[in-house]
């Protein structure tokens, strides 16, 4: 099968094997992956990952289980062991013995097929196109944090950055019945959110109040004191960047004011499911590009370019 | 009356007038007052306070609303205007217009009277002496992480940090049921909850392994990556150190681990006068030496020494 291939120094698309089985496994073949900053991450040595990249996907099962054969499906990425005392907890993204699809000890989805536990798939509504579909993996991300933090209805929320995340975070924020202020950089990317009713502010003309709940994701080294400065006393700054280097912070006015900071990864897949079947969120002006996956280092490149939203690789 | 007055360059026991007194306000024969970290670092610069220093004080209502006259009196240090949002909701120690007793536009207690809002005190049961009820304030702070944070029976916790707080914490989350473990650099303190029965681990031998409640008390800049390491994915770090400095931090595990970190100030007094009264905690080895008003520069002195702990001033 023809992949994304990573050696530690270039990405390539390569002729390979298609991937082995392991206990529990079910083996999709791909529809449609999306590219992830975390991808452009990975090809920098992020992770000192080799193999193939992508852990967005969605595709169809081709040989695993009899009552999942030709099922539509989209995977969780996290590969728990399911035995250890994390997992008994019932928290399996934190497995520490776990393999992360396309980000660590795991082959990815920029494949024709790949290999994926059981336990990890969800079967797509019809209603809902591979195109949408492919957004679940991020839009789960950005339920996690309905998951972490209690949201009151007119809840008064900001959310720092226009990037991808950052406009599913805002329309998840918005569905829940928040009272959401995006605040970016890019007129046209806000433009998508003020389409759906949501505030928006450019950073530039943005005059902080103090607010109850902001979510950093913003990817940027500056974004944590920026969201910081706009938290209220006993307020909650929710943390999605995460960087390769380590920023001077002030954690001082975090001590003063009592605010609480909640690291936030991944999420849980059923809820994001039923925001697309549904059209909570509208992810489909996110798309900026599609390429063929033997084209898939160009996606890359495309993900890379200022200003672009999600590159989807059509590897069927 | 005589009072340690800090001038923006040396602090010096000066003959002032008695504090003014304000609507809704009762004076304060002071009889026992202890000096925090947070005065050496005033008379550094911080707040850029000027004024008579002190919060931390014990003493009996020389002038005020009749019932109160003659009380033995602790009180709490934020001055709250009673009548903005943030104090309709209850959480006056954060009013954005508050005064802080001797740290922010208040005089403070290491004088023969000071003046605090009648809203603010509290009686003092007779049988806690003096020097133990004079840590009512530091002890309110380490009560504060019970006020944040839920701490289940038999929980794993560690305390970094064998300083005057980090003692107080330790036995404080030890009273509420928690399983703790005390590391610091020094023997002499952490034998003193040896003795109450809490484990402890010298820093140069502690390796940490995943602890579920972290609370960093360490008054260091290298204090918050090394608590950070200590905590399990989805686990709490209170973080309760203010610091001059802005360290460079990698917070990647904070999002990695999805762990949350909750700023931790001041606390509330009536848990922390119960734990005195009830000897739930001990705090009279904390006590280094005791000085003189008169002599209250060479309190700041002593309390600035390496290994030092509480330093008491008798104003009486």
């Amino acid at each position: 099968m023809f992949a994304l291939h990573f050696d530690g120094s270039s990405a390539r698309v390569k002729e390979l094997a298609e991937p082995a089985p392991f206990p529990d496994s079910a083996l999709v073949r791909v529809s449609v992956a999306g590219v992830c900053d975390t991808d452009l991450q990975l090809v920098k040595g992020y992770m000192g990952f080799r193999g193939v990249l992508g852990h967005e996907f969605v595709g169809t099962v081709a040989d695993g289980p009899t009552e999942l054969r030709g099922r539509r499906v989209v995977g969780e990425i996290n590969f728990a062991c399911g035995s250890c005392p994390v997992c008994d907890a019932g928290v399996q993204r934190h497995c520490p013995s776990r393999r992360v699809l396309g980000i660590l000890d795991a082959d990815g989805a920029f494949a024709e097929f790949v290999r994926i536990p059981v336990a990890n798939l969800h079967s797509v509504p019809d209603t809902v196109p591979d195109e949408l579909a492919v957004f679940v993996e991020p839009l789960a991300a950005a339920f996690e944090i309905l998951e972490q933090v209690d949201v009151a209805p007119d809840q008064d929320c900001v959310v720092l950055g226009d990037g991808k995340l950052g406009l599913l975070v805002a329309q998840v924020l918005a569905s829940a019945g928040a009272q959401v202020r995006a605040v970016g950089k890019h007129a046209a990317k806000l433009a998508m959110l003020e389409r759906r009713g949501i505030a928006t502010t450019m950073l530039s003309d943005w005059l902080p109040e103090p607010t109850s709940l902001v979510v950093e994701a913003t990817g940027s080294p500056a974004g944590f004191a920026c969201a910081l400065a706009a938290v209220r006393p006993r307020g909650t700054l929710v943390l999605k960047t995460t960087l390769a280097e380590s920023p001077a912070v002030d954690l001082s006015p975090l001590v003063i004011n009592e605010i609480q900071v909640v690291g936030s990864r991944c999420g849980p897949f059923s809820p994001a499911l039923r925001a697309l079947e549904n059209a909570d969120v509208d992810v489909s002006p996110l798309i900026s590009d599609r390429v063929a996956l033997r084209d898939a280092t160009r996606a890359l490149e495309l993900a890379a370019a200022p200003g672009a939203l999600k590159i989807l690789i059509d590897a069927a």
